[in-house]
C-alpha cells in the first residue's frame, strides 16, 4: 500500500459571504474530515472578506477570520485559493487579478465578469500559471463546465441548447401549467423567492446570455464578444401563444442557443418552441438542463437545480478540490492555447423555423395575401391555422413555417404589418427540434 | 505568457481493436493535431496488441504497431498508458495487474472486470501509485463517472435510478409504442444490430447489475458483491402490462436503482414503474440515463448514448486525456482510501410500492379475498383496476399498493397464488418516483 502521507492544509480566501459564500462555508466545514478522510486533503478556510464585521448571519463564523480588507486576503502568502462569491464587475475583476499575480488560484461564481471579461482573466490566469474555476457560474450544481472541458474533452459540440434561468423557466412552466398571464406568473415567481424585486437581468435574457457566453467559449473554444449576442427575454410572451403552441404539439422555453457552421458562429438567446416530446422539454420549474451535440459522444443532456445556495456552493466546492488535489500532487497547470475568435454571424442571416401568429380582419382573401407576401420573400409554409376569435373583430391566424432567413422574415412582416387588415404587431417566435 | 514547453509524447499502447478500439484509434490519429493544439499533449499510439495480425480491418493501422503478444505492451518501458478494451475477466486482470506493477497507467471500458474485480484491480493501482480511468465502463459517452467522482465530490448521494442498458431500453421502448410483444421487439433490436444474437447478458439484467456495482461503488464509496444485488430482466414482461401500466399514467424502465439507507445499502434491477413525468419516463430507444439525488447539489440527470463505437470510445480517450495531463504536469495520484464495505440489505427487506396484476376468474368475492389476504400481510391497498377480459374465462385485475415490505408482499402471493380463483402466477413490477 502507498505510504500515508500527512495531509497539507490548503488555505482558502472566501470573499463574500452571502448566500452561495455561506453554502461554501458550511460545506468547507462541516464535510471538512469527511473530505480529508475521501481525498486526503484539509481545506481551511483561513479568511473570510465581507462588507459588515457586524452584520447578523445565519451561520456561526469565528469573528477572528472575518475582514472588510479584501486586501488581507490578497496578501496573506498562506492563502493558495482566492474564491470570489462578491459578484460586479469592479473592483473584483482587479481583484482576482492581483490575487493571480500574488500565485493565488481563483475560483469564481461571476457569470457577468466571466462573460464580459473572461478572456482578461483568463489571460491573466496563463501569465501567472494558476487555475481558474468557473463551474459555479452556469447551472449552478449540473457539473456542465468540466463535462464541456474534460468530459468531452476529444469533441467537436456542433450545438447546444440551454434552459439556463430557473426564473424564466418557473415562469414559463407556470403560464404554461396554469395558464397564467406573464404577470401573474412573475408574481409567483416573486412570491416563492424565484424571482427578484427587480427581475429585469432574468426575465429580458441578460442572465441566459452571459451563460451562453460562458458555454460557448468552452464548446466552440472560442472568444465570445458579448455584445455579438441576439437576445430576446420573455417578457412580451403572452398566454394564448402557450396555449396555441401547447394545441400544436409544442412547449415554448427561454434557450440559449450556440451553433457551429463553417460559416461562423450562431448564439442567440430567445423564447423557443419544441416540440412536446424533445429531451428539454420535460424540464419544469426551477430546473436548468443543457442538451448538446457532441461529433464523438452523440447527443448529451445534462439536468438538475441551476441555482440557489446548496447546488451553486457544491460546484464551487468541486473547482476548490480540484485544485487542491493539483496543489497537493504538485501539478502545474498546462499552458493552455488563447481560443481564436471565431466569426459570429449576424442575426439577419440566421435561419430558423418560425411561428408567426397575426390578428386579422376576419374576411375573405387577408389569408391569400400573407401567404403571398411570405412566399415573395422566400419564406415556405409548413401549416395555417386559423383560430377561434378571443377578440371581438379580429381573428388570430398561425402560420408554422418552414426554414427561413431571418432579413427575409423581418421584410415580409413589415409589409404585413402595414395591412389595414391586420391589426396587431405579428408574434413571431423560432421553432427548435 | 507562459513559457510554452515544447510537448512529451505519452505513449499509448491498446489492447484489442474491436469496435471500441477501433474509435479510440481513429479518434487519438484524426484528432491529434487538435488534442495538441488544445493541451499541449502529444498522445501516440505505440503498439496495438490483437488476436491476429492479418484479420481484415475496417480502419487503416499500421502493421508495424499491431503484435499478438501482450506482453509486448506490458514490458514496453516507454508506454505510459495501458488501455484495455479486450474484455472478459482472465487473463485481462492479470494482464492489467502486470501494466500497473510496470508503472503504467490503465484505462478499461470492461464493467464485467469491475464489477467483479473491481476492489482488487483498484488496491493494485493503489499499491503501484498509477491512475485506473474507468469512464467507459458505464453509459459509454455519458461523462457520469467524472460526475460521481469529481464534480459532485463534496455530496453525498442518497440513491440514484439509472437506464444503463440500451438493449434493454430500445426493447421497452418498441414494445411500448408498437404494441409489440417482447419477442418481436427483441427480433428488432437484434435485426438493428442493437441487441446480440445472444441476448441474455442484456435482457437478463446482468450487464445492468455490473454498471450498478460500478456506479453504487462510487456513488456511496462502499464495496459492493456483486451476489448481493438483486437481479430480474425484462423477459417476463407481458406487453399487456405496458399497456395497463400506459393506462394508469406509467411506463416500464428497467432500472438499476441505488438506495442508501442508515441501515444499508439497497440494490437492484428489475423492471420498474415510473410516472409518465418522471425525467427518466421520456429517456427512449437506445439512450441511457442517470438520475440520482446529491444533498448539495440536488436532483441531477446525465442523459446520452449509452453505448457505440464513438460515444464508448469518446469516454476512453476522455481518460486518456485526464491522465496524459497529470503525467505532462507531473502530478501523482493522491493516496485515496479504500471503500469500507457498506451493508446490503436483504432484498426481503425491502420496501417498495407494487403493481400487481392478477388473472381471477370473473366470479363476486374473489377480489374481496384477495383484498383482505393483502391487508393481513400489511399491505395497503391504494387502488384497484378491473379490466375488460383478454382471455376468455378470466379477468385481470390491477392492484396499485402503498410501500410494503418484500417479504410480505411475497408471503401474500403465496397464499393468492394457491387460491382456486387465480389462473396464473400474479404478475408483480415495482412503482418509484
Amino acid at each position: 500500500m502507498p505510504r500515508k502521507e500527512p495531509s497539507r492544509a490548503v488555505n482558502i480566501g472566501l470573499l463574500g459571504l452571502g448566500t452561495v459564500g455561506s453554502g461554501v462555508y458550511q460545506i468547507l466545514t462541516s464535510e471538512c474530515r469527511d473530505i480529508e478522510r475521501k481525498t486526503g486533503l484539509r481545506l481551511v478556510v483561513k479568511k473570510i472578506a465581507v462588507r459588515s464585521l457586524h452584520k447578523k448571519r445565519k451561520i456561526r463564523v469565528p469573528q477572528r477570520i472575518l475582514t472588510t480588507q479584501v486586501r488581507e486576503l490578497i496578501e496573506d502568502p498562506s492563502i493558495d485559493i482566492f474564491v470570489e462569491l462578491a459578484g460586479g464587475i469592479h473592483p473584483v475583476k482587479e481583484w482576482i487579478s492581483a490575487a493571480l499575480r500574488r500565485g493565488k488560484h481563483v475560483v469564481t461564481a461571476n457569470k457577468a465578469l466571466l462573460a464580459e471579461e473572461g478572456l482578461s482573466v483568463y489571460r491573466e490566469s496563463l501569465r501567472a500559471s494558476r487555475r481558474l474555476g468557473l463551474e459555479a457560474s452556469v447551472c449552478g450544481g449540473i457539473p456542465i463546465i468540466k463535462a464541456l472541458t474534460e468530459g468531452l474533452a476529444s469533441n467537436r459540440i456542433s450545438h447546444f441548447f440551454g434552459i439556463v434561468n430557473g426564473t424564466c423557466n418557473f415562469i414559463l412552466t407556470a403560464m404554461s401549467r396554469g395558464s397564467l398571464s406573464f404577470q401573474k406568473a412573475l408574481a409567483e415567481a416573486q412570491a416563492k423567492g424565484y424571482a427578484e424585486r427587480d427581475p429585469k437581468l432574468d426575465i429580458d435574457g441578460t442572465d441566459s446570455a452571459h451563460k451562453l457566453a460562458i458555454l460557448a467559449r468552452l464548446a466552440f473554444r472560442s472568444e465570445i464578444p458579448l455584445r455579438k449576442i441576439s437576445v430576446e427575454g420573455i417578457r412580451s410572451l403572452s398566454g394564448a401563444d402557450i396555449e396555441y403552441a401547447k394545441e400544436l404539439g409544442y412547449v415554448i422555453k427561454l434557450l440559449a442557443i450556440g451553433k457551429k457552421w463553417k460559416r461562423g458562429l450562431e448564439l442567440r438567446v430567445h423564447p423557443t418552441m419544441l416540440p412536446l416530446d424533445h429531451p428539454l422539454a420535460s424540464v419544469r420549474g426551477v430546473y436548468n438542463a443543457v442538451f448538446l451535440r457532441a461529433d464523438r459522444a452523440g447527443d448529451l443532456l445534462f439536468y438538475g437545480q441551476g441555482a440557489g445556495m446548496f447546488p451553486t456552493a457544491s460546484a464551487v466546492v468541486s473547482d476548490i478540490l480540484d485544485i487542491a488535489r493539483n496543489i497537493s500532487s504538485g501539478s502545474r497547470p498546462a499552458a493552455q492555447p488563447l481560443f481564436p475568435q471565431l466569426p459570429v454571424l449576424p442575426i439577419d442571416d440566421v435561419k430558423s423555423k418560425y411561428y408567426l401568429r397575426f390578428q386579422v380582419e376576419d374576411k375573405p382573401g387577408v389569408l391569400g395575401q400573407i401567404a403571398r407576401t411570405l412566399g415573395r420573400h422566400d419564406i415556405s409554409i409548413l401549416s395555417v391555422h386559423q383560430k377561434e376569435s378571443y377578440q371581438s373583430r379580429s381573428v388570430p391566424v398561425i402560420i408554422l413555417t418552414y426554414e427561413a432567413r431571418e432579413k427575409d422574415l423581418r421584410k415580409a412582416l413589415g409589409i404585413i404589418r402595414a395591412m389595414r387588415q391586420v391589426s396587431e404587431k405579428p408574434v413571431v417566435l423560432r421553432v427548435e427540434k
